[in-house]
């Protein structure tokens, strides 16, 4: 298929520049002697983690057991972090089966948690690794305290069925300095009670570069990285032209001078902002506003004149991009500039 | 099945409250003679749109083709008006493949796509029945005068292939009478110069209770009356009773007296806003805001307390349903209290 023949909304994936992504990264963590653990979020497809792998990726993180077990599914997976409380008897089980799949390791950050957990586990006869989820600051999951990390180690350090692994956490953007604070409090505290903290796991695309500045950190966790995508364009990580995944979509009005409207709405580009105003990025036209998305809508408006015609073909770098890649059943892969196929999104749609 | 048992996060569905809300708006088109045509974006099932066009629908509405193909291939629909300009050689085949399947009616709002069209179907034994859409002051598509409105008719009507259908517009919202000002002008100039205005179709849920307002009028396209959301119970339309369509989800987190975490985040309430705060309503609890979500978490908090276990189940709706409809393969459907079954979401992700 030439590019010009693939069907508009669709979601674009530059192979080389992924690849580029991938190696950049890696040789970051290469360097500083992180172990980098892809979160697959991003792409959800069975290549771009077989590459990340090769790379030389410890293993993968996903946050929801199905789309760990649709990736593992779809390509050789060995090492899988699930950064994520299991909570429920159905899911408890699927996860006793995956453990015996992959080197499976989870996190907790409640007694209820670890309870759960150490209940479906207590027969087996490999130990399921867990770490202490440590809210560090971003408000979500993770207990809210060094002491209450220390607490909740030991009460799996004790747990049938568990071992304690070590610390891991979602951290606030640009607060690396007193995220490693936190973690080697706590990790102090743990230490000194006799349990070893054998890693230390942290994550997220924007502030990965300066993953360094945390040396208790032992393993960095990134998605985006991969593709990169607006919001890390406006935050200094990347330029445009290392953003590897693209929505093509053409202009199917244009009712002023000033506005055009392209087939690509929030069921493509979503309506993920990222604190960012408007929905995306058109290649190529800074003055270019995406102002409004319906469904099958975006509104695109300059002031200095739309300069758009119908039929015309745009590239819109979206705020966000592994919320995209959930979107649709396929992407469609361009390397050296050509069309090479499509590839299904295995791990689409996994939310349980 | 029963409905303990359901996995979270799931799209649940109200069969007996979606039949009321059917009911409900059949029999206002009934009492002033619209014509009823559901835009079936809002629940991509086929038992629903089965069950519209038994209550009584002329036919269905879709932005999309693809959308269009994959419902009308999984039930039996005879009349489709496909409210999207038609855009490139690849649509319009597969328009032209369509129109021999169903009863089909497309928009147009510039000479480009009228071009396309009767350039497609000049050959065609039946010619494709062409509305103008108007802008009456969305600002979305569609001719931003009735003057444009009169030449694009005039243009369909001497197209090969083409027989003008009537006006349609997606209009703004709370702008009943004024829309029916724009509609009568443009109609009153068409029909000055011969060409008949067989129909006028009109949509929209937030107003549809006012439709009679705007007697110019003939037919309604409204979609998430099936289900309703959190935005049309703040508009005032409906009441939380009759909201169809929840998201049942589990609570995995609650690291502090105010917060909790639950398993649905982004990839199932999405990131609409629809101008509302928050992410959704939780059933029961006022007092809760879901005031952050990131793709796999929600985080609900709550001044006086949140007051919920991990393990606890919760049923939000969604600001928008219609976008949740559009975010996994299957919904949960419950009639009577009880869970029946699981129906695939046909439409799920159609596109192009």
């Amino acid at each position: 298929m030439m590019y010009h023949e693939v069907d508009t909304p669709s979601v674009v994936i530059d192979l080389d520049l992924a690849k580029n992504n991938i190696r950049r990264f890696q040789d970051y963590c290469d360097q500083y002697g992180l172990d980098c653990r892809p979160h697959i979020k991003t792409h959800k497809l069975a290549s771009l983690t077989e590459l990340q792998l090769r790379a030389g990726a410890v293993g993968i993180n996903c946050q929801k057991l199905s789309e760990a077990k649709s990736i593992a599914n779809a390509c050789p997976v060995d090492d899988v972090l699930i950064t994520y409380n299991i909570v429920g008897t159905h899911k408890l089980i699927q996860l006793e089966e995956f453990s015996r799949q992959v080197n499976l390791s989870v996190v907790a950050d409640s007694m209820e948690v670890v309870s759960g957990l150490s209940k479906t586990f207590s027969t087996n006869s490999s130990k399921l690794k867990t770490f202490v989820e440590c809210d560090t600051g971003a408000g979500r999951c993770g207990v809210i305290s060094p002491v209450e990390a220390l607490q909740l180690a030991q009460q799996i350090d004790r747990s049938a069925g568990l071992e304690f692994a070590g610390l891991m956490t979602f951290p606030p953007i640009g607060k690396t300095r007193e995220v490693n604070s936190w973690l080697a409090e706590a990790k102090l505290l743990i230490e000194q009670t006799g349990i070893a903290v054998a890693k230390v796991s942290s994550g997220g695309s924007p502030d990965m570069f300066c993953a360094h500045e945390a040396p208790t950190v032992t393993e960095y966790r990134a998605g985006t990285y991969v593709y990169y995508d607006r919001s890390l364009v406006e935050h200094g990580t990347c330029s445009w032209d290392e953003c590897a995944l693209s929505v093509l979509a053409t202009v199917v009005s244009r009712p002023t001078q000033n506005r055009a409207i392209i087939d690509a709405g929030s069921k493509v580009l979503t309506s993920d902002t990222m604190g960012l105003r408007g929905y995306g990025h058109v290649l190529g036209r800074p003055d270019i506003s995406i102002d409004q998305l319906s469904e099958e809508h975006g509104r695109l408006v300059s002031k200095q004149g739309i300069g758009l015609q119908i039929g015309d073909r745009v590239r819109v770098v979206p705020n966000h991009a592994c919320v995209v890649s959930n979107m649709l059943d396929h992407v469609v892969v361009v390397e050296n500039g050509i069309v090479s196929g499509t590839e299904p999104v295995v791990a689409r749609g996994q939310v349980w």
